[in-house]
């Protein structure tokens, strides 16, 4: 294993710690129990968005917290969810009275851990799941993942909320957004979670894996590889055949790199997906290209498509001020 | 080789047309001869900047084309210089009276081709050299190489020049940046140029490159796989003995992933890396961590100081809009 580490069980907190001093102007990190809030007072007459999940994913969720996003994210060891106590010391850091909306991807641990914190706060508080992955059917046992799509939902609901929307409204918006938007992934590689010391799966150099996850799981099928153009047709058809956009429908195209994917392989794949929309009549008017959503070092990548009305798209363009995601100020 | 690509020799113009749509609210492809150009009629009354260098890199060059940084790139293919002829092109069809500024990183084949583009360029113009890699002794028979401080150099300059700045004070800015700027990298693998097909070096389990440039190219050395406070050390070292900062100097620290490496590292780099400074009395008031400047899929990481005074400091706080660097605006 070759990594930019000390020791394996220092990695989270040398790594928060580096983060915590790289942004010190937007974010404040709380060390027990752990979580990243937004540098402000305390929030009394907006509602608070707080999100979380293991770490690895990097920049999400701690990348986006700041103005017109989160307000806090409870980070989990790598790969793993966070406990209750923390979503709890976060909520009680930092909601007023305006509310508590929780944004959860649907993984088991991540679900059960956030319904615990919610039954222990006493404020009015809701839930919004993340459920974006299609390479899962839509009547698999445990549901669909919530994967690179979270970032759509953290930033409509995000924006939302720092215009003033009510809970319910907040809530609204976030699950719209869930609704509208539909994400599938590829690796050619497995990732190598530091305290394994080696990749989580083998793949052969003439493979990859269709319908991976991003906790370093097997893909939904071992494909032999293919050519960039292939990808993307088999990803965005699933994609397509999901959410199935009408001709004229305004969509915003996210192209994500899970960790090992150099950026210039993005934008291929970006324009490989735009020419498949383009062709089905559906306008590509806004963009995102980079790795937000993360499987530590896997080389992989995602395509995310949400479907945009124009509320959707004054939401997305709506100021934000967070360590990954910044326009508007 | 493991890539998301169709074939070898479409990788650049894909990945470019990529580019182009994603960002066309701030840049404009031009086809042949190659070059990227800011989205804005001819700036009679502003000094333009132009940059370039062979392609995978990415986002540096055209990444940082816009508001605030430069006025167009020239990008060649992979680890391969452009031509006079795209200099040229780009000159003509920007360049209004304020007159031009490239900004060359110290490579042999991109000095040449940016010194015969200036001789065949009628108008004012003059060259910047960057050469801030500190793992070349400073008396190297062709100089040291331009690498991550590229990027403070193109973003203090771009940010005079949008402030009216004359073209010798933009040249006196950059100049002042590039001395003021030290980086070293480190890799852990070698990248993997396509047409090649295979790592340009091979480097075992338990080894690394330190002092590598951004080409693919080994190390200064090979040397037994480091704790990644060790590596800092070694590479903050270097930096430090260059610079020679006295106490109480502010500055401008950069950890830039070279491609294959998480973000979650980059932040562990950060915090050993403000640590060492720290101690030494340098203050960390501005940061930057990101993969900006990058080897393809090369796992690996530098590190960048900037010496900042109030004049740099205000040029880096400048509103910038490009494709990854936005603040301000």
């Amino acid at each position: 294993m070759k990594k930019f580490i000390n020791q394996t069980d220092s990695l989270f907190d040398e790594s928060l710690q580096g983060f915590a001093k790289a942004h010190a102007d937007i974010i404040t990190l709380n060390s027990e129990p752990c979580f990243i809030s937004r540098k402000s007072s305390k929030a009394n007459n907006k509602v608070c968005l707080i999100s979380g999940g293991g770490s690895g994913h990097e920049p999400l969720h701690a990348g986006f917290i700041g103005k017109g996003m989160l307000d806090a994210a409870c980070p989990g060891q790598i790969f793993t969810s966070p406990t209750p106590d923390q979503m709890l010391a976060a909520t009680e850091a930092i909601t007023g009275d305006a509310g508590v909306l929780f944004i959860v991807k649907n993984y088991a641990g991540d679900v059960m851990n956030f319904e615990i914190a919610a039954e222990m706060i006493d404020s009015e508080n809701v839930s919004v799941l993340v459920n974006d992955d299609v390479s899962l059917p839509k009547n698999h046992s445990t549901g669909r993942r919530g994967v690179a799509g979270t970032l759509m939902v953290e930033k409509m609901a995000g924006a939302a909320a720092e215009q003033g929307a009510s809970l319910e409204e907040c809530k609204g918006i976030a699950e719209r957004t869930n609704t509208n938007t539909a994400s599938m992934g590829v690796a050619l590689s497995s990732c190598t979670v530091p305290a394994l010391g080696k990749p989580t799966f083998n793949i052969t150099d003439s493979e990859m894996e269709m319908g991976v996850g991003i906790h370093g799981e097997r893909g939904h099928e071992t494909l032999p590889l293919g050519s960039a153009s292939e990808i993307v047709d088999i990803i965005a058809s699933a994609i397509h055949e999901d959410l199935q956009p009408k001709a004229g429908q305004s969509a915003l195209l996210h192209i994500n790199g899970l960790g090992g994917t150099p950026l210039m392989e993005q934008y291929l794949i970006y324009d490989l997906a735009e020419i498949y929309w383009q062709k089905r009549g559906v306008k590509i008017i806004r963009s995102l290209v980079g790795s937000y959503t993360t499987s530590l070092d896997m080389a992989g990548i995602s395509i995310t498509l949400t479907l945009l009305d124009d509320e959707l798209t004054a939401l997305w363009d709506a100021p934000v001020h967070t360590a990954s995601l910044r326009w508007g100020c």
